[in-house]
């Protein structure tokens, strides 16, 4: 094989109760990836369309994550990358996880797959670094093994598959303003009440449950964030509204993708979940603010090998 | 039927990072109980045999508890409750949760069960309110559903039963020494730092992953606990080598039962939890601490009639 074409799935982190360590990846929401062997050593990227991102392999989160990935095999030829993104930087739906992810996996199938999805997770993770200050796993994980991920740890990296229930689609909602990941964190505190990180953890462990009996009432009951989402919120025009109208449309839950500005919510069914689409533009529509929708299934593949 | 003979089993509270949310039942060590239909109204306690505990309804855990569920429903009879102590109070295997449990149990299977397990538990959490002056569901759920249980929600109480690994077995060691639950409350700190907090979900979403999984070995790296155990440990002497040496025995991962003094492990297999067993007492036996030790399979069924 010379040559791979892939699709890189968008993603979900921080679902509610599991900030920092349960994230999603979608299934209809992506960008499209060529990676190519040549002949000269190291990592080129040759082409981006969609959006302005560098070219220059160091300032690419995609060419910082292969170069991650080579530094650790010997090989006596190269690669070309071509990204083709439709996933916007800055929307909280892992624009740059994607093209992390879709390098490192697409080098690792041209190679004959050396190293396995979870040594990738820890390279690509080195784009996340480039991308946001921290090497974080929480959109990765998602984007290579598709399904829900929990990071159980960072450090050793201990990154977990969770089953999917068959019937679960994601809504998302992307305002059209910036949310700075910075900012987003800087605003956090660094401490919680006991009591409120306990509520937290039995929603997390209850959410996991829900997800392993494809109990959806469940699902729903546990999508609560006590900690990030009432702080960071502020920083997304209507959030309340759009969480609100979402859950009267019929989503089990909603909240904030990644750190923002992007706002999630989870139903069952897809008819459900475009009932949600029209109950979240209806808000923005109102107070007049541009917006991206996108109604999906949960892609529980991850990264997919495209026909060319 | 006019009375019933009821197995009340012994319990395991705030499994490491599942504090105050994560709870199992003991399928060989408990309580047993008999509850009898009366023409008299109201509840009386007219034996217990094995501790000294108060007979008065108001003032035992079980008269408590059954008074909770007769004040919300009429019968123009009334019961008497037998009771017959294994577990010993202040163990921190649930022995006042194991009384208030069988007793709204058995009343309720001689009405003909009106009420749902569900709200057994609300009953029989009024019994923990006496004991502990906090009205915690921590060990009657586990008692009354049997397995492992997940406090989601206190208020409202929502409460799950998780799936449990058909090989997985308890070891209990009860150093005899007292330690107040009020005290092991007093000790820990009212706020946690969210990277801290973020650990204990990460790992309460892998454990319970792992119980629905039977994966054992992910069952032991999540048996971690960062908030609670370090401050509470200090409490319960030799601790730490208790921890160790089990581990070392090969135990999936040990901690505090409840608010101790008790210690438990988990582990694969009947006779790996004996190995723990052995060497749990060789540390209790060096430092001269008096002790019991309990080997059980988890129970899954929670109270259990008995034949009489």
């Amino acid at each position: 094989m010379e040559e791979i074409k892939l699709f890189c799935a968008a993603t979900i982190a921080n679902i509610s109760c599991g900030f920092d360590v349960l994230g999603l990846a979608l299934d209809n929401v992506g960008d499209e990836m060529i990676v190519r062997k040549v002949s000269q050593k190291g990592v080129k990227i040759v082409k981006i369309i969609g959006q302005d991102l560098p070219l220059e392999t160091h300032k690419n989160v995609a060419g910082v994550a292969a170069m991650a990935l080579l530094s650790k095999i010997d090989t006596d030829f190269g690669f070309e990358i071509e990204i083709y993104k439709n996933i916007k930087p800055g929307s909280g739906i892992g624009s740059s996880a994607a093209s992390s992810a879709g390098a490192v996996y697409g080098i690792n199938e041209l190679l004959g797959r050396p190293f396995s999805n979870h040594d990738l997770i820890e390279f690509a993770m080195q784009g996340e670094r480039l991308a946001s200050g921290v090497a974080h796993a929480d959109n990765v994980a998602p984007a290579l093994l598709g399904g829900f991920t929990l990071v159980r740890s960072t450090a050793p990296l201990d990154v977990l598959k969770i089953h999917t229930p068959k019937e679960l689609y994601a809504t998302v909602i992307h305002p059209q303003i910036e949310v700075k990941t910075s900012d987003a964190r800087e605003i956090l505190r660094s401490s919680v009440p006991l009591k409120t990180a306990i509520k937290q953890w039995g929603n997390i462990g209850a959410l996991i449950s829900g997800l392993y009996t494809e109990d959806y009432h469940l699902i729903g009951r546990s999508l609560e964030d006590y900690i990030v989402e009432p702080i960071r919120s502020i920083l997304i025009p209507a959030f309340d509204s759009v969480k609100t109208e979402s859950i009267k449309a019929g989503a089990l839950g909603a909240g904030i993708s990644g750190s923002g500005p992007s706002i999630f919510a989870l139903s069952h069914g897809a008819q459900n979940a475009s009932q949600v689409a029209s109950a979240m533009k209806k808000v923005y529509d109102k107070v007049g603010i541009a917006y991206d929708v996108h109604v999906s299934k949960i892609n529980t593949e991850g990264i997919k090998k495209l026909q060319f």
